[in-house]
């Protein structure tokens, strides 16, 4: 086989090229039961010409459920690719985060054993050359300090170390990254975001964050990027930003477009197409500003909480008392899994929840209430948040004691139509604890669920009036 | 005043000897609503004179409720001091662990607003001279890396730096830390250790760890106290242990003494009367073996998760999808408080709960099954957890979906009587929730807490039958 000029200029080792192969030339070097590592961080930078390769082969030979793998990656990679595979029975064991419709529903549908684990796995896209620091780990008890002061510090290599006798192929690919467009910022999104920049600059204004605050995360989506976008919008009014988080989205451009964002270091920049054409066309100015990052360094609990990073992420639901579930609907149906929340939320300085206070479901509007009297899963405790937001408020529960915190999330976060319900269960709760001598985290164990069951009979949390039964007043 | 020759030994600064008083003295710089810090640690080295002579005012001109205090102790403070507090109404707020019946009852009857933080507060006992390492911490961003890559390393310095102009009073104190006798071991603690040690073997044995281990950190209570009695028996054949900890219990002296033990590192040493005498009159063999730091560094997610601590911890229940409950029985009744158990579970590379599979109540020696469908308080997630084990056996979730984790830490750690209860709820949430395609991990929210309402009503979990009626098939 003969290399490209283009991958000649990229394959450096001369030797390498003596290893180039077809993808299709490879399948039986994954034979069925293998333990298989992709690169890939949510959505970008993951394998592709091996992985269709390996499903034609499948499909082509009728091998579903006959060829399956054990995969760990990165977090998510291509729907397309891994949709595929999990179409054609071929995951046997997943981890960690996932993104993709087929691979949930046969997590959901028991074909997929899937564990949810804090990410804590090495990746690294191949392009970028200078963008990356890149720090290999020892096992404990030999594990070294990350001597991480500032986002923009750097204390690894541009590469990855790899043992060249340990490539066994080279394989050529063109096949693009597919991402999708962003959901837009909406009303809603924009009134969360207005509430925390608030709070922000209240925090500022009582010296206790500096002025350019601290090193902010900020997860996935719509309410994400209209944080973000807030920030670099001309009322914000914050100077010398610097970004310390998991993943770069659109906002991120605005923010350094506006001006105001001095530096940025994630692991992974997963852009809309748009996005990407700007990054490409910018490429000069954006990229002395920018350090890419292995997970492991990005979402470790010690550089998250040495910088006091103000962490931002979105959940399924948050309780009266600050649980939140980042994970599974219902308590049971997985979503995409916990990614880095967990390990942002428990270290950072700020720990701030930010969610509309309801969603639609097909006949009510506001058929869901992200503010529930108790989570159905659980992944963030309330050991663990400071904040929550929604487009109703802020409730800052910091050293407050869960009745407290209670009577704050519901009057300044819920949703108006569940404020009354919500309170009628807080408010029975404290009653019948408190009379009962179990009153520091009042819940009725049998009640607990049921805006929950109302949802699931009637498509809507909007219970007309508590069952109590059984309490005796 | 004058100084007693004792204390003119121990305050080397002749200008703090002018402002020796005695704390009766002192009432007026108490005012009401302050914030006051205590130091205090698990019910050793807490101030006993001035807690003590603000409760006899509060008493002698009957203040109770009207003399309050918002109170923040390193950890849980001595019972007899707190409790008169509490029992005085003397606390208005309460963070973060505490240990005594008449604070739980405070917290829990509504009159303490307590909340429950992982321990970040400094503390540090004044006699021991030379035992500490003492850090003190900058806020972001100046925040530094702890460089410590073993329990033996010091980073700081022996005493607490403390400006001379601030310390407006001394007070001689000659009232001793008041700490109870250890819960013996029993048949079960007993059982429970042999089921962790054999554990530690296999791991060693397939080269995950160390022959040394890794270094240990135990929790407190007579589990505990059984695991770390076990290392020291000749059975275990653990040699050149290291121990990174919040607390020494006795069973540490043993381990000392077995001359497995090359070091041990924690915040406090909280032994019993008799294991304080044992440890003053050994005093020069185990000096040299020990060294006590502040919480910050010892609970730091930082150093446990370099170090790769094995973790070790009590829970109230566990799920059987692996989330813990360290706090609240029945999801609202305060124990004591999350203490260091997050922070330790959360980073450690084993993240180990063991418990007693069932504990009695008033009518039935086994009425509570301590592995239950779900927690009704969760302070440790799924995500954190890698083993389970009770004196029934021993569960190694590692890599494992929500439903092999529930099979086997129904099979390997539920009571024999408790087994068939949950596997009937099991499966038929598994069985429901996959044909609904919300399988990942199967609950039924209606009927999830059915043990516990057993339990509230009929005195024992052991419910006869599920009533899986709403459920079609």
């Amino acid at each position: 086989m003969s290399a490209s000029a283009l991958l000649k200029s990229r394959v450096r080792r001369p030797s390498y090229l003596k290893k180039l192969a077809k993808a299709e030339d490879l399948i039986d070097m994954f034979p069925h039961g293998s333990y298989i590592g992709w690169s890939g961080f949510t959505g970008v930078g993951y394998p592709k010409m091996i992985p269709n390769a390996l499903a034609d082969h499948v499909e082509k030979n009728g091998l579903q459920g006959q060829l399956k793998y054990n995969l760990f990656v990165g977090a998510s990679s291509g729907a397309e690719t891994e949709n595929r595979w999990a179409r054609l029975n071929m995951i046997e064991r997943r981890s960690p985060h996932q993104v993709g419709k087929e691979i949930a529903k046969g997590i959901n549908n028991g074909q997929i054993k899937f564990f949810d684990k804090h990410l804590k796995v090495n990746t690294a896209a191949p392009s970028f050359e200078g963008l990356h620091d890149i720090t290999m780990t020892d096992l404990p008890p030999r594990r070294k300090p990350y001597l991480i002061m500032s986002p923009e510090d750097r204390i690894g290599t541009p590469h990855i170390p790899v043992d060249p006798e340990k490539v066994v192929a080279v394989v050529e690919s063109d096949y693009p990254d597919q991402t999708q467009p962003n959901h837009p910022e909406d009303e809603t999104s924009r009134a969360i975001a207005a509430n925390l920049i608030e709070f922000l600059h209240h925090e500022v204004k009582h010296g206790r964050l500096p002025k350019n605050l601290l090193p902010l995360q900020s997860g996935i989506g719509n309410i994400a990027n209209a944080v973000i976008g807030g920030l670099a919008s001309g009322g914000a009014d914050f100077k010398n930003l610097r970004v310390w988080t998991e993943v770069l989205q659109d906002s991120f451009l605005d923010l350094f477009d506006s001006g105001n964002l001095d530096f940025a270091t994630a692991t992974s920049i997963r852009f809309s197409p748009n996005g990407f054409e700007r990054f490409y066309q910018n490429w000069d100015s954006y990229a002395p500003k920018l350090l890419l990052r292995s997970q492991q360094v990005s979402n470790s609990p010690e550089i998250i909480r040495r910088l006091g990073v103000i962490g931002m992420n979105t959940p399924v639901e948050v309780d009266i008392y600050a649980h939140a579930n980042s994970t599974c609907v219902m308590g049971s149906r997985m979503l995409n899994g916990l990614g880095g929340s967990a390990d942002f939320l428990r270290s950072a300085k700020y720990s701030i929840m930010h969610t509309p206070s309801a969603r639609p479901t097909k006949t009510d509007p506001t058929g869901v209430s992200c503010i529930v009297p108790m989570c159905t899963h659980i992944d963030q405790t309330e050991h663990d948040l400071d904040v929550v937001v929604t487009e109703q408020g802020l409730a800052d529960v910091r050293g407050l004691s869960p009745r407290e915190r209670a009577r704050v999330i519901i009057e300044k976060c819920a949703h108006p139509e569940y404020r009354p319900i919500l309170k009628d269960y807080f408010e029975k709760a404290e009653f019948e604890c408190l009379r009962k001598g179990w009153g520091h985290e009042p819940h009725l164990l049998w009640n607990t669920f049921d805006m929950h069951r109302h949802l699931n009979d009637f498509g809507t949390m909007k219970l007309p009036k508590w069952d109590f039964r059984g309490y005796e007043s």
